[in-house]
């Protein structure tokens, strides 16, 4: 039986997209559902989806963000006031005709993003500066018609964070724009133990209607790239669009400047795809749902399940996130569902253990089995849970940096983008040339470093057109 | 300026809908948008909702409910699925017929509740009475289109939760039921400080597609009821309809027996009609996003911010929620602010204050001045806070009570129900009767007592066809 169980699943190097499939289904993520494209959110998926949520949404607050909420639909007219932004959005709209037996006047989109909303409603509240800095987000689900879905990473409609703002200039969104590109590599790197490259997006690669994209990238473990989270400057693009102005202080009349940015559901498929291996999911300390399970061994013997439920209730006093696997299942197959769920500790406890004071931990990331004595357990577990967090963003840092590679010919780069990962190169900054290394080789820009024009940049020249080189870039194919 | 603000208000005695809409707007708590029906839900408004979902999600899973996340759309064969649901829905739904550029094969609604998404995933991960019960919930928005919206009380979009709960059996399914009901019972009366009256719902004004349903009703100030929650029991109605079955412990095949229950932004509306007064919104403090606000009073003279800054800090660290407006306002502006805003308590801290080593409480229920001296501040803050709590539900309670009466006699009935407040008599049972005395005097039934055939019904004869009497009936006219 505990053979069959991860037999079932494809290994990594056999058929990567199947393996993810697999384990979205067996770790029971999330299921299909009858509406093309979307997904059912299962209890071990969702609560993913809180432990980030809980972890951005005090984060954000104590950046002095306020949530709000704003309606699901938008009026056609209103989508079409920023002329980039229904350019880039009208394709991929869901849209609400009718309503009840009756034909809508004007037709409604389900929102893809929400900044005409925000736009109308901050042209409402805003009149002074002393209304400025607005910082608003809202948690809801957008909708985008995909052709093609897959559970997390794409589907048409997904859970995100929006968060909107209005500011008195420029450098103040732009400010605010990078403060949050850092408060998202750090969600990635301390919480999810995903290992980020913070950069700029070129222009062909911006979001409809900014002026700035700044985005962290990072590679999954088939060296396919990921654009984990997003932070735009949206310049006083729909504050001229939407008449958005403010008395400022020295009286005169001024368009605010914007910005918005978001973490989606997709971050768990990153999360999968970074961490997971050929026994299943395999969950990082910080964001996992449960932390510890407790396997009690021959627990119809006498005292096993009285000691294995002390257990439990000494570690949850601890704060430690612990469940007891008390069901009539036999143990191998428990130990299965605990490595596939991909839950960082699991305590073996049975009569011996008792009897000699200790238990056997069996970390997820490695394997390792420790006897662990009774005394100083919690603190034990506690540093091992630290321990396990470092070695996933550790390992995954080390895969990414194998796979990392800078360089200034083009041989070299089409050998890396063959193989998977990044590949980094100067480049002239032409649109033309950047479509043409897409034509040739499938790979997109992913980033642009922060060094426009400075070292190491000077004196280059672009491998992809031979032009003078005007900044660096992050190169992979990606999803 | 102080007066005017107040003035601005429609007074509750002189048109209470016009002050209803004067106090959402004034006190900030939501927007109109500009899609029909749909509002923006603003910070102090999305806080209380926030604050709402913290103690309801914390207190479902201490029950072992699991959170997940269903689609917003449904295919309309879905919701054929289930005659009676379809028919009572069906009329409010809004219709996505296009994707992009492309008219769909089959029309999907947007979600108006989610019995059939939850039961077609049910069908899927059910198969044996282990699985069983399985105590989902989700918290999302739901669209109905409406006719005539207010805010809050009914929009075409609005939030809840609503929880989907599978079982073994009848019995197991009631319980549930019941025991969510009591939960919100709980919710209304301790945290929002609103008084209930639990019972059942007659047949006529059950939810489509269950076979009883449970309801909390409660009277606003203008002594009109509000459903301010309800839990179904749907028997196996949607089992049957969508074939989710289990094999029991004896080996054979049964249909499972289901819940679902919902609380949702409607609650905040009758926040407002059950505490608000004339003087703008009362937050009760176990629900308030603000309990404290400190306003400095002379805050240019040396010390007062300062003080005033370290009380916010000692009061912040002892978990009450306070913030401190140091704006450049002046002091009645900040009082009539803190007012209109509903906030439970006001501090006045100027410098003789400071030099007697006290402050000024002020409370937002009864208005009250109280001059307290910095020594054990935080402890009687704290009772302050509860004893606002207290006195809020009290107060309302009484005026529940005072409207809330008893009769055998129509003309006692029509007299309670053209003054506002629970007519309570027996009632023959019968629908034809109660959509009779619906058509006469415009109240509707809210709700029968758990007491059917019981004493104090026996040999009594219903006021309104003169029938044997089988129940005890709340009427009303409700929102």
């Amino acid at each position: 039986m505990s053979q069959d169980f991860v037999k079932d699943i494809t290994k990594r190097d056999v058929d990567f997209a199947q393996w993810y499939t697999d384990i979205v289904r067996k770790a029971e993520l999330a299921d299909y559902s009858s509406v093309k494209g979307c997904m059912v959110l299962r209890p071990a998926g969702y609560s993913l989806w809180e432990n980030i949520q809980r972890y951005v949404d005090d984060r954000l607050k104590e950046m002095r963000h306020e949530n709000v909420a704003m309606p699901m639909l938008i009026p056609e007219h209103m989508l079409l006031k920023e002329a980039e932004h229904v350019e880039g959005f009208a394709p991929e709209v869901a849209w609400v005709t009718h309503g009840g037996d009756s034909e809508l006047a004007e037709r409604l989109a389900i929102r893809p993003t929400s900044e005409v909303l925000f736009a109308e409603h901050f042209r409402n509240i805003i009149h002074s500066y002393r209304d400025l800095p607005k910082l608003y987000n809202q948690w809801v689900s957008v909708v985008r018609w995909e052709k093609t879905t897959r559970p997390f990473l794409r589907t048409t409609e997904f859970f995100w964070q929006e968060g909107h703002t209005c500011h008195v200039d420029h450098d103040d969104a732009d400010r605010e724009a990078l403060l949050i590109l850092d408060l998202y590599k750090e969600v990635c790197e301390e919480v999810l133990a995903i290992p980020v490259v913070g950069g700029r997006k070129t222009e062909s690669e911006r979001f409809a209607g900014a002026i700035e994209t700044y985005t962290n990238e990072t590679l999954m473990y088939d060296g396919k790239a990921l654009q984990i989270t997003t932070s735009h400057h949206l310049g006083d693009n729909f504050g001229k669009a939407f008449d958005i102005k403010y008395t400022a202080k020295d009286g005169k009349e001024k368009f605010v400047h914007q910005t918005s940015w978001a973490i989606t559901t997709r971050s768990i498929g990153a999360l999968i795809m970074v961490h997971g291996d050929d026994r299943g999911m395999v969950m990082p300390p910080r964001i996992a749902p449960v932390q510890v399970m407790i396997v009690p061994i021959a627990q119809n013997k006498a005292g096993v399940l009285e000691n294995a439920k002390a257990l439990e209730d000494k570690l949850h006093s601890e704060k430690i996130r612990v469940r007891l696997d008390d069901s009539d299942k036999n143990p191998g197959w428990k130990f299965n569902e605990t490595e596939m769920k991909g839950i960082p500790v699991r305590i073996e406890m049975g009569p011996r253990d008792i009897e000699n004071q200790q238990v056997i931990v069996v970390r997820r990331d490695t394997g390792e089995k420790i006897a662990m004595p009774m005394e100083g357990l919690t603190e034990n577990i506690v540093k091992l849970l630290d321990e396990i967090q470092k070695n996933l963003f550790e390992s995954a840092k080390k895969r990414a940096d194998e796979k990392t590679e800078y360089m200034e010919d083009r041989e070299t780069f089409n050998a890396r983008i063959e193989k998977g990962g990044f590949a980094v190169t100067p480049w002239c900054g032409d649109a033309s040339c950047e479509e043409k290394v897409k034509e040739e080789t499938t790979a997109t820009s992913r980033c642009m470093t922060f060094e426009d024009n400075e070292e190491p940049i000077v004196g280059k020249t672009c491998p992809h057109c031979g032009k003078e080189a005007k900044h660096i870039v992050h190169w992979a194919k990606a999803y």
